[in-house]
């Protein structure tokens, strides 16, 4: 079964926003084995909401409406529905009740235009918000000659996620022909893509029954499997069948076999090792600390550090001696190493890391251009420095600079 | 006039990857004074790229259509709006030619599906990519019984952007009624998004020939507002006046009025009164300093700073007393005043920041739960400490507690 997401309000045709609960969505449906063909965004507006849903009857076998479920007047999604259908809209006193008792559980009076979030089309199920006053709705019969389900959801996300698993999941499961499907993720840092496409083309090729998805970002990319089969271990021995392999041609580049970020993984790894970690940032400006420190339980393994903008400051907060930097640049493989060395040293941590580059627009010179990182990791066992020339504007070379970092004390404490 | 984009490729209709493309489109759309009416989203197949297209006749007077140009089988946008009109496709023998010059002048020969991309449908204008090997279609005239246009663009955000802007803003122009818009953006920090809008509702009200659109991230609200007229002037002169009145009525908590970011307006006043900062963060680890740095030129006015996640970094990097952080805890008004102080004293800054609060999920307790942040603003005037109870996740918590900094050092320097 095929099914299309269908997100209705204006404010996501401005340039401002966009439909982000068609990801959620995708993901669930998939999960249950039906295949999003067609996504669409409306605006609040009753013709164009009934041509929407006319247009998904032709076209899919589930039509998932976001939005358009409050109590004002732009609210048209279960009027447009029902139009689409030919079926009326009748108000449920019982509902009118549980709205006016939920408004006066808060001390609030219910203004009469909420009401009609009470309106369900006629012969549709009711599906309770437990966040919000803005019901769900659930349709299944035959319309425009073949069968069909129609589910209304409301578009705030956690209104949305939270009625999706509690009331639509399992109506949808028990509808579907039954899926046994397998997904699988890996991971890998600092390669690029056309390099990694190159090497496991061949691989995921020969599976023809496994589909493969490659997404690239600044250094990171996600390769995704994801298959269909007769039972759920016949699906999953494929997907590990492939991801085993991908695995052995990509060795230690890949950084993650269950989901689990580079940030998280350097964190597993310190821990593993029991080991701690301090940086001392430039050009990243404090960006490599705060994706480490965005893993929840970081200060476990991560002391801390310094971001180090001024010549200054190399000195006085990290050790640089002023005359290094005079003879070699602040941006050079000798600054770098002594960043992490005299992080290190300061800090008392197991692992010091130095960055120093050129994040751009201006700052770059003939011999040191724009994208020019040093990258080094001071340990017991020595310094190691890596140079790179990133392309990219400012954000791409300082996110490339960080995951260059993050991969090194990764590779150090494997 | 309105339109329609359409966005062909399954890699948007996974739940890894979305249409991003069409808020550029829309802004760009919009400043012509076409509205964007409906947005969809197709995957690469030919049936349902032709029934999106039928429909699109149905709906809007522009068809916007991006991605699916490229040399693939996949790529099928070419062949389905040409059946959708009942048009053939002639391939053009030049632009074959110049296909196999692109080739021959990087030394490579051209594989024979490349060919595809020079595939023009009858009537169509070929619009030349000067980024990329397949080239934009422009279609002009009667379909489906009334006027329409159809643009094809390539689906590289950098490709669509500059071919857009050389080939088909002007054909545009020249053939939508003239548009006489008119925006203004105002950004506000630190206010509840239901406070602002009860206390500026009532003035945008009152202009309804303007279109304001509020939207909300963590700590910041912007007010767009956009109004057409039968003049530039009046146009303008109108959302001038609903700005004026909004800025009025939210005094100081209204830091950009062009669109910069916080991060820029702190930048631009730190130049402003010819002064230097140095931070030192816990809770935001990095973030605060990050958010700087992301402004090509920060150097100029930042120093650097300390990340002290754990207590000894905070006595050693930034001089906090250790009988301090025993006596009032790592998260409280007096280790925030003396991280701010303290890194101003060591970096020899103007303005010293500390940050240190509970970002969570785990560390809360009854007297400081998750969320509570302590920030100080320290300067030749003396240290100022505000502490906030953020609701949300640690992501959100963080960015709250750079967001309050940054709009403290604003306030400072205003």
């Amino acid at each position: 079964m095929n099914a299309e997401i269908i997100a209705v309000g204006s404010e996501m045709l401005t340039p401002y926003r966009m439909d982000t609960n068609s990801l959620y969505l995708t993901e669930q449906l998939n999960l249950l084995g039906v295949e999003v063909i067609f996504k669409g965004i409306v605006g609040d507006n009753l013709r164009r909401i009934v041509a929407a849903a006319q247009h998904g009857l032709f076209r899919s076998d589930i039509l998932v409406f976001v939005g358009g479920l409050g109590p004002t007047e732009d609210d048209l999604t279960r009027e447009a529905v029902g139009e689409a259908l030919g079926l009326k809209l009748q108000r449920d006193p019982g509902m009118v009740r549980r709205l006016e008792d939920r408004f006066a559980s808060r001390g609030w009076k219910m203004t009469p235009n909420n009401a009609k979030q009470a309106d369900v089309i006629e012969g549709a199920t009711v599906l309770p918000n437990a966040n919000g006053t803005a019901p769900g709705q659930w349709l299944c019969g035959e319309f425009d000659g073949r069968e069909h389900i129609l589910v209304l959801l409301p578009g705030p996300p956690h209104e949305l996620k939270a009625l999706f698993e509690a009331e639509v999941r399992e109506r949808l499961r028990a509808k579907v022909p039954p899926a046994f499907l397998a997904t699988r993720t890996l991971k890998v840092a600092m390669l690029g893509e056309s390099l990694v496409d190159s090497r496991v083309a061949p691989i995921y090729k020969s599976f023809s029954d496994v589909e493969t998805t490659i997404l690239a970002g600044a250094g990171e990319i996600e390769l995704h499997f994801k298959n269909r089969a007769g039972t759920q271990d016949a699906a999953q021995r494929r997907v590990d069948e492939v991801a085993g392999l991908v695995e052995d041609e990509l060795d230690d580049a890949v950084y993650s076999r269950n989901g689990e970020s580079l940030e998280q993984i350097v964190g597993y790894w310190l821990q593993m090792r029991n080991a701690t970690l301090a940086v001392a940032e430039s050009c990243t400006g404090g960006l490599l600390a705060e994706r480490i420190t965005s893993v929840s339980g970081s200060s476990r393994y991560f002391l801390g550090g310094a971001v180090v903008y001024s010549n200054q400051l190399k000195t006085d907060l990290a050790g640089v001696p002023a005359e290094m930097i005079d003879r070699h640049g602040a941006v050079s493989r000798e600054v770098a190493a002594a960043l992490a060395e005299g992080i290190r040293y300061r800090c008392e941590s197991t692992l010091g890391v130095g960055i120093t580059g050129v994040a751009g627009p201006g700052g770059g010179t003939p011999e040191k251009p724009v994208g020019v990182v040093f990258h080094a990791v001071a340990s017991d066992g020595g310094t190691e420095v890596l140079q790179r020339n990133f392309p990219g504007d400012r954000k791409r070379i300082r996110r490339f600079a960080s995951t260059m970092a993050l991969d090194m004390i990764r590779k150090k404490l494997m």
